[in-house]
């Protein structure tokens, strides 16, 4: 066995071929075995095996810099730079992250939860070594999913010609989380089936250019250009965007890859490597469904069909969208994980999945509500942040309807700190025109879905937790719920921490629906108390706690008054476990109420 | 005269090729004696004359859409769709916007403030009006600075192929705001010198090959393509992104852009029309430096250079940077607005204007802060909207250092609803490891920048409005400054608001420098009074109001407690209007002194 404690890069770059693509092998297989136990990203990081063990052997991290494009790429990179050992934590408590961590390892060099970054950053890097008077290569590996995100083509038109450190990696594996979206995505596959520009000739003649001797040996190698080869090599994007470009190659051919970043690494300007992977290499059932095995959790394997809160939102959406011609539903390359796989098999005229492009989801949102149409925009809480301004200028300014369903509201688990859904509550609710419904159970998400899109004439949000969905009663709808026991103390939460104050038996409950504007005769119903505790599974600051007092206090309220929640986002672990040590289980609650801490 | 009362997009319409041409000339008279007096785009505004008098030639709004990116692009279509009589009123209080308002006229498809949004827009218009069996084109006009944001890239990737009544006119003036950046702008530079694709022959063609004749005729007239005529094809990137693509043609041969139209009107595919128009057209000092031209205010003209924030910023900054080589400066096409142009000059190593790209630009300053580097990002409070995922995720995690210039806080007069800076303070104040301070004067700015350069070591904003700066006294550095005359009233405030607050007799004053996280010393200053009076100069909700009553209350103050803050962003008018209509001129501070509303 050559995976071992003792892997590093330096015993990587100490074998031959052989023992490499062995190497590549046996981490394959520690992969399927391993994130099968752990959960974790499995296809993706199967495709990119070989990339990890290649960029080790030709590059010397931490002086070199790589720079991944969210972490489902990168744990190969991680077992090479010392994690080994610590594999089986991984995106568990106190364990290690699933994403690029710099905090964790100075061998990432750069954080990598959210999508299409990688260039940007890897921008800054390299002028800051530049700057530095630093040596050492800067890459981006980037997938073609994260390409379509508007970010990522920011940063490519920012690159410089005097960038001659920094590498692109495109590692294109026909795919995004379900499929890539768009004209580049066709860009590429029409590129991946009508031509192989880069062939070993051309290798040998671009390491001999750099050569005196050798420019003189590869003009009579390459003979005329002509104007065919013209033609394919000018309808390449990238170079007609001025960047040296490479490939396509075989990303799972180790020989070649090694060959190729070599090239790279010496090319004295910027330049671009189109790789081709296969999601799930090695693995068949994940070769042949990659989307399905995108994100595999440790807990709840593929075809074991829970009813999640995205679940019922999906299906809820697909009847109203039945009876009603103007819902739309828009995703962000999350079909499956939000629910609107039902909507887009019944309706797929009224369906649109615009890949990772969330500013452009909102933006084209707006454009159907300008018509009179009623788009439903399904997308994370965390990556909603991506499309602030368009909340504000396009949404909010001219007061559009649209519908947000703010997915993986409130902790997440295991994808850690990155992906929590903990700022879209301050973000939202200071822009004008914005109402938030926050449901616990499947009875008031359905009724939240229903006043979100029917009673609202603005920016209607229903946010709701990753995970399973309560059954819930026969509830008709109010704005808030007031279950009162003749306590003096009022416990005052949404969302699914009401689920959970309710089960206390030291005060009375009162839990919000509508979360924003703060309901005023909620407010009035908590003015009787002599004391009101908040509860809020979302920032503090900027939160509806700060408000909820803001608006007592304006009543006359005098009572004590305190809030609990969240003021740093929690590390990887079970979410029970984030909620309990932020204070949100049933001895949290109890802890406050008895005053106790 | 044929520009007057009576304009209208039949009476356009009715007119020959002849009186279009004089059409244009009177519009450009007027813009130019006009613009000049009211303040506004004169420059952008000048490129786009023979455009819009082509656009309303060849299509019928509001049946047919079009989406102006930015309205530095749409006085001409204002003029020409009913807006004549009211251009007097442009941009002041009561007046039309200078930007496309769907709310102000229907011939507005859609809101126009903020960039690089037209496509998305579009495109979601387009969508709904296929769903609802509507016909008609749908025109997104973009210009090529907002084709440098990344969310004009999304749009155009996500262009079906079904798309058949989309048109994209892309207005290449050769330059942004300052100048185009990146690899984008310098291929379009290639395209425009190297070659004229489009020419008569093939509109011809373009235009038989709709009908059964006429592709028959076609085809005799065409002759073979040559592989040279396919390698100049093929190098253009949006055909290769699967667009058809017209051009480039010149923007101000008005016959052959409503010819070029036509086309486009009747091609069955989405299609971009690429056009050369020259900033300024017509007016020789606008022309020669479009810059300075572009946007006009009618109090300040250009070589009137004031004493603003922003210049004392910029000119501070240089200061600190001649002694510290690790402070770099970023901007997103905003070098002279922000007062960078001074560190541009003496230090080019560390300057960078990313183009119209604010993601790019805040996670490039990661990039550049992860290697320890100082990175100054100054940008306009409304577009660092743009990129609050960026600040959350690739800052705040692994809490990087990073400055940021927060310009255009506050209200901004002229431009309106669109430009104001009021959701920084809630949008920043959620996310942690973050401070944000805001000088009054030119005293405070300085000391609140070296705050946020060498005493901080997180996200360090610094925010401050438009115009003028104060020349401040000889204070030292506090979190916050009391004015205490024995008044049981306390007001509590900051920023700009500050200045005016003094002038009050009636209160004392509390001044905070720091405004986030609210400093505790200033909490307890304000414990002993009976009322205090929070006036903030942004977002009611989230604002800094609701954080400092949540902090007084935790201490036990149950005085009397009000918020006078933004709820709703204010119409284009005088910035002092602005102030005063929100109640912050002294008079309205006096009115709640003293309880009168």
């Amino acid at each position: 066995m050559l995976l071992s404690d003792n892997i590093s890069p330096d015993f990587v770059k100490s074998l031959d071929l052989a023992g490499k693509k062995q190497l590549c092998e046996e981490i394959r297989a520690f992969l399927i075995e391993d994130v099968s136990r752990t959960g974790g990203h499995l296809a993706s990081n199967l495709g990119t095996v070989e990339l990890s063990v290649a960029l080790h052997s030709v590059f010397s991290t931490p002086g070199d810099k790589i720079v991944f494009d969210v972490g489902h790429q990168s744990y190969t990179h991680k077992l090479i730079t010392g994690r080994y050992d610590k594999f089986r934590s991984l995106r568990s408590k106190d364990g290690i992250s699933g994403f690029p961590r710099n905090d964790e390892s100075e061998h990432d060099a750069f954080i990598g939860g959210h999508s299409s970054i990688s260039v940007s950053a890897a921008l800054g890097i390299a002028k800051a070594m530049h700057l530095k008077g630093e040596d050492g290569s800067v890459i981006a590996v980037i997938g073609d999913g994260a390409l379509t995100g508007g970010e990522a083509y920011e940063g490519l038109n920012n690159i410089g010609r005097d960038m001659s450190n920094l590498i692109v990696i495109l590692n294109d594996n026909e795919m995004s989380i379900s499929r890539s979206k768009g004209t580049v995505a066709e860009y590429l596959t029409r590129m991946r089936s009508s031509r192989s520009y880069y062939d070993k000739k051309e290798a040998v003649k671009e390491f001999l250019s750099h050569t005196e001797v050798g420019k003189e040996l590869s003009k009579s190698i390459s003979g005329t250009k002509d104007l065919v080869k013209f033609a394919i090599y000018q309808s390449n994007i990238f170079e007609s965007l001025g960047l040296k470009y490479y490939g396509p190659v075989n990303g799972h051919d180790l020989g070649k890859l090694i060959e190729i970043l070599e090239i790279a690494k010496i090319t004295n300007e910027p330049c671009i490597v189109h790789i081709k992977t296969k999601k799930g290499k090695g693995y068949k059932p994940a070769e042949l469904n990659s989307g399905e095995y995108h994100g595999i959790s440790a807990r709840s394997r593929p075809g074991l069909r829970s009813r999640s809160f995205s679940e019922i939102a999906g299906v809820t959406l697909l009847h109203i969208a039945s009876e009603d011609d103007r819902i739309c539903a828009v995703t962000a390359a999350m079909k499956y994980a939000t629910g609107l796989e039902h909507i887009a098999k019944a309706y797929p005229e009224r369906f649109f999945d615009v890949g990772i492009a969330e500013q452009h989801g909102l933006t084209f949102c707006c454009g159907l509500a300008s018509q009179g149409m009623i788009p439903v925009y399904a997308v994370y809480s965390t990556f909603l942040q991506r499309c602030f301004d368009q909340i504000v200028h396009d949404a909010s300014i001219e007061k559009k309807h649209i519908v947000l369903f703010v997915d993986r509201a409130g902790f997440v688990g295991e994808d850690g700190e990155t992906h929590h859904g903990i700022y879209d509550v301050p973000m939202l609710s200071s822009v004008r025109y914005t109402e938030i419904w926050s449901p616990y159970d499947e009875t008031t998400l359905k009724l939240c879905i229903d006043r979100a899109i029917y009673h609202s004439d603005g920016i209607a949000a229903v946010r709701y937790p990753r995970g399973l969905c309560p059954a819930g009663g026969n509830t008709g709808y109010s704005d808030f719920y007031i279950a009162a026991g003749g306590s003096d103390t009022l416990v005052v939460t949404y969302g699914r921490l009401a689920v959970t104050a309710r089960e206390t038996e030291n005060a009375d409950i009162l839990t919000l629906l509508k979360i924003y504007p703060v309901p005023e005769k909620a407010v009035e119903a908590a003015l009787g108390y002599k004391r009101v505790l908040f509860f809020e599974e979302s920032m503090k600051s900027g939160g509806i706690g700060e408000k909820f007092l803001a608006a007592l206090y304006e009543r006359g309220f005098r009572g004590e008054y305190r809030i609990t929640a969240i003021t740093a986002p929690a590390a990887a672990a079970d979410v029970d476990i984030q909620l309990a040590e932020a204070g949100f289980d049933l001895e949290g609650f109890d802890r406050i109420i008895r005053n106790e801490e």
